[in-house]
């Protein structure tokens, strides 16, 4: 299993972007975001997904070069059109006017549509930390990716509809989160399958219903069912975020026909100046911070840690150690290296 | 246990509440709400809570005559001190601003601090409706009410933290949620404890964070605390809120040294029209409601319910059969009636 360090590999996917005419600012944004989820220990949102993004543009179904587009908007609120582009791009693109019209008027809404993946949704919340901003996303899949049933039943009908808020702190981390609605992502049950690992109970139902550990159970024919997160508390949930993304930001909703995965993006931002000087908004999040630290653990607990702080601990490691890539990931992308023209860093 | 029809228990519950002063258009929105609570299957918020409302009003921890007053604002947001006065006339205050606000630029965001126990969030949520917005609420308890631990930790340090949303639907039954982000709100551990029933496991862990099924371990000396729902996501979603409604809204945070019990709360209206026709909005979530629908039910589960259903389905119910108000509530509710001078009708 091949590891390499954080620039070289951000380099090699820059590199890829360019090579297809990804404009230089949004390629290295791209490379970017993808090394940090692996750097984050998200790998499932890191440079695995290179060779996807290359698929996509190779099936005409991603724009290089597209420029996102403002189709409606008020003081506070605006409707981007992603025109297909990569959702890095798009969902920053969303972000800035979302950040702009909440500097204006204190907060926004803002919806993005016709977006390809946009990754991590705490890359984007957390744009709005250095400006005193604090956001919520919620991302739905265009009706399509279609894994979670309504509470009470036994077939998919939602995707895993996932929810993101980050806020800034003063000395304490800053507090970020980026969780799906089912009790685990999609990508946690294909990597037990692929290992040939049983799950634990309370993840998936068979398509009978049933309570299954067997990961195969998800991906059969009828397919089984991811559980939401919280039972009926994480249908609501998705529920709600099917509504936000997929109806109010035009991403598409589910119904017997989804086209292709695509994010619908449903985007609020506060600014925090507008409530409280931030200054004290900082001071009293830390305060907070300070007090959920007293707790006492649970036995083989390591502590108390706020979201966003695993994540922190990660990457300070991984900027040292490297990154690991396991080695059908790493084929993939020097396949498309190579199909690009792209030089290879060696591990 | 005495049945009472809901028309008879609102005029006592209004009438309670006109002979403490309360003007009789709040007396009448107080009563709407608890007996609606009532009517919708949540006896936990009912006319269970007129005695501690008339108890705190008589601690003078609250202002029967109280008018909420905007103290910052801008175009699209507001901070409205609640003045002591009860909550459900502070958070109908505060959800009018904010629908006002976002009728004039599309979103807006308010807080609300200095209030008294709001009861149901979704009555706050649901005024969004008539009026073709959508709505989510935050609300925390001031710092108090502290009963789940951070995620890895075994005692109190956040309140059980809900979260509402509400939107307009066409022909299906509107969509509206309003959750405690615990496994289990702290009403249905202290009914089980006052039935002498066990809970399941997986809703309490005792003060050695140890999963127990005897509620009085949530009530010990060390106290036990409740589960966040889903883990750590929902410790994540009590988090947020407490900075919400805490922090952004001043309705105070949890801290060693928590005040009386009262509701921070953090309001998001967004007006559809400005992304999507409202007609076109209802339309397409009755599309997604009915396919929800046809998704097969699990092995015992009843069909397939959209968020807000089961207490529709209730209240039709309860609106011909009565509502059963228990022994001791009702001996209560006849005292303060009694010592404020007011009719008791006969059950």
């Amino acid at each position: 299993m091949p590891t390499l360090q954080y620039e070289p590999l951000e380099n090699l996917a820059r590199e890829i972007f360019r090579a297809i005419q990804v404009p230089p600012h949004g390629a290295a944004w791209m490379a970017k975001l993808l090394v940090r989820a692996n750097l984050r220990g998200h790998d499932s949102h890191g440079v695995i997904r290179i060779p996807q993004y290359i698929a996509t543009w190779k099936k005409g179904e991603a724009n290089p070069t597209a420029e996102p587009v403002i189709v409606q908007e008020g003081p506070a609120t605006a409707l981007v059109d992603g025109k297909l582009g990569f959702g890095q791009i798009v969902a920053r693109r969303g972000m800035e006017v979302a950040m702009g019209k909440a500097a204006a008027v204190g907060v926004s809404t803002v919806g993005v549509f016709n977006s390809n993946h946009v990754g991590r949704l705490a890359d984007y919340t957390e744009m709005a930390l250095e400006r005193d901003m604090l956001a919520l996303l919620a991302v739905n899949a265009g009706g399509a990716g279609q894994r979670m049933a309504p509470w009470g039943g036994r077939a998919p009908r939602l995707s895993t509809n996932p929810l993101a808020f980050a806020c800034p702190t003063g000395d304490a981390a800053p507090i970020s989160f980026d969780i799906a609605t089912t009790v685990a992502a999609e990508g946690k049950v294909r990597v037990k399958r692929n290992r040939k690992e049983k799950m634990p109970l309370g993840w998936v139902l068979d398509a009978e219903g049933k309570p299954t550990t067997d990961p195969n159970d998800l991906y059969a024919t009828p397919p089984g069912t991811i559980l939401p997160a919280g039972g009926h508390k994480g249908y609501c949930l998705a529920l709600m975020i099917e509504v936000l993304a997929g109806i109010v930001a035009r991403g598409g909703y589910s119904t017997e026909h989804p086209g292709p995965i695509r994010n619908g993006v449903f985007m609020i931002v506060v600014d925090i100046g507008r409530f409280i000087p931030p200054g004290t908004f900082r001071a009293e999040v830390d305060d907070l911070v300070r007090y959920l630290k007293t707790c006492p653990p649970v036995p083989g607990s390591d502590g108390i840690l706020t979201p966003g702080e695993p994540e922190m601990i990660t990457e300070a490691e991984r900027r040292r150690s490297g990154i690991f890539v396991e080695d059908e990931t790493w084929r993939q992308i020097e396949d498309v290296a190579r199909g690009l023209g792209v030089a290879i860093p060696t591990p």
